[in-house]
């Protein structure tokens, strides 16, 4: 980066409307953006959607192999997960930022751009947020707000016995990209002359630093009148997520173990880490894809979608949650989850 | 405090789940609360007010003076503050957390408590959050969402020639009390066994460590029919605030400084500090009190009102933004506001 403008040159005010000063808005809901006490939106006969979500440096990112405007990208394109996954549509977000003075103007307004392109691609406003400094570090604080149809919208806790279990595109991939990643930042710390060969590795990287969000299968829902009887985003890795389903539902599982979707790529990268594919697509984290739930009765309509995969299906609560391996021994499904208090 | 669990004791989701177990919503408006990917509200025909406000620590709030509970009380409410200013009602927040782990569990507990006992006061559902650790400090993101009606919201930018400016309540007591805060903490690094004597200070440390949102002055427009031509909260001092609402309606105006509404307690410690009390009641920030302008025809309505000052009027825009002094000397109108970044 050429130019460094410090923030204090800027202050405060200077510096929400630099980041924001090519702020367009693109949804009708959007009646007032920036620049007043409360953005406004009107939804009309639609409901709301809000979540939020933080992303922490040295947690949830690390600068030394995070491109700025990848993490703009991926801090919104995770929080428009969350709205996919209730079957709504993100609109808007407010942004919340945290950052020293060891950043410069400019490292802002990449991140910004990062975060601008993301909600170009989906359709998404910017109507707000704060900047304020901090100790140390950034964090990226970004709610979003989306709309849903009041008898689509989707819950995690609604999922019957005999639904088929499904999940979208492929597991494991951003948790192997985080691991060529942090490989790579180990060996440029002992060797800094050394260039890293990542051409490899192409499809995994990509999915830890710009992942996307599964708006297509929303579409797909809708064009085809599927209403899952339950839904989920892919953060926690798919473990975690289906044991939410299911507690929350009170419902059991199987789930076959061949079944879950891999990528070559990732399991290739995964060996190369002496980790079974299989443990990395049940409890990798950030592959943003969705878990759901359907009735058997709408199988026809997804059967031949090469991007949904049915994975196993919701039996009762007294059979628990179990994954059947390929020589068809069951094992109880754990969380590994993710505990960020745990590695400070 | 007694009892310390470590944060890595419960991670994430434990955390998460023990900060909201007592979590009861209120507004009909919330659909769905905590507890899936997004919370669900339905706000029929009024539409929807959002705004995002962050407070860090050694920023916004230093830890040696403030209590966890004021200081989450604060949080809430200040934005509140930017709800009733667009002439709304908050009806539900997001918190997003950011600590590091030299906080307890009970400690955010403590911060919690503060948050809801604001939500209570103020009738405003929790319907998310995010807690995520940091390298140093805490960071405290909250989102507000609020109701208004399309024809009684409230801009900074329509205000007109002629109207008359008013505020509530009273100016530069949250400005003093931090003055006194800040005089006993280094009292007290240069003394530890010194105890404070703050009891002739009730009044501005109140102001500074609990501050209230004008929910009355809603309440009082909404019974006497009074819609403000524009309103704004005072969260960066009157003069900031005024500017705001010139500049982004395109008009002038002129305050009397013998109008500016100063508690005698504030005045007082203010002298203590040789600073004069209209420059506190001017430039002191953390006030929410609420400045707004009204046609004319409505001065009837709000004459009698002791907690409302007229304190000046709209002028042109080539009239420039006037201080009159009691000697009848004018002065151009100033922002000092804070910049953050330059105090690190």
């Amino acid at each position: 980066m050429e130019d460094r403008t410090e923030l204090s040159a800027l202050g405060e005010f200077g510096l929400i409307e630099r980041l924001n000063k090519d702020n367009k808005t693109q949804n009708e809901s959007t009646v007032v953006s920036i620049g007043d006490d409360a953005a406004v939106l009107d939804y009309k006969d639609k409901q709301i959607l809000v979540s939020t979500d933080a992303m922490a440096e040295g947690i949830h990112f690390d600068m030394v192999y995070t491109p700025l405007k990848h993490l703009g990208y991926k801090a919104a394109v995770s929080n428009f997960s969350d709205i996919y996954s209730m079957n709504g549509r993100p609109k808007q977000i407010t942004i919340a930022l945290s950052v020293s003075n060891r950043y410069s103007v400019e490292a802002l307004e990449e991140l910004y751009s990062g975060i601008r392109l993301a909600c170009e691609k989906y359709g998404v406003d910017i109507i707000g947020g704060d900047t304020t400094s901090s100790a140390s570090g950034m964090v990226i604080s970004i709610t979003v707000l989306g709309e849903g149809e009041k008898d689509k919208i989707t819950r995690r806790s609604t999922a019957k016995e005999n639904d088929l279990i499904c999940v979208s595109g492929d597991l494991g991939a951003a948790y192997a990209g985080l691991l060529v990643l942090q490989r790579e930042k180990a060996t440029w710390k002992a060797n800094p002359d050394m260039q890293p060969d990542l051409d490899s590795y192409d499809y995994v990287l990509e999915r830890q630093l710009k992942p996307e969000a599964q708006k297509w299968l929303i579409d797909f829902f809708e064009k085809n009148g599927i209403v899952p009887t339950s839904m989920i985003d892919i953060s926690d890795g798919l473990a975690s997520e289906i044991l939410h389903i299911c507690n929350d539902s009170g419902v059991g599982c199987e789930i076959y173990m061949e079944r879950l979707p891999i990528d070559y790529q990732t399991s290739r990268t995964l060996e190369e880490f002496q980790i079974p594919a299989e443990t990395g697509a049940l409890n990798g984290g950030e592959d943003y894809e969705l878990l759901f739930t359907i009735d058997q009765k709408d199988y026809e309509k997804i059967k031949n979608n090469a991007d949904i995969h049915i994975i196993g299906y919701i039996k009762d609560k007294n059979s628990g949650c179990k994954l059947v391996t390929p020589q068809n021994s069951t094992i109880d499904i754990k969380a590994q989850g993710w505990n960020h208090y745990n590695d400070m």
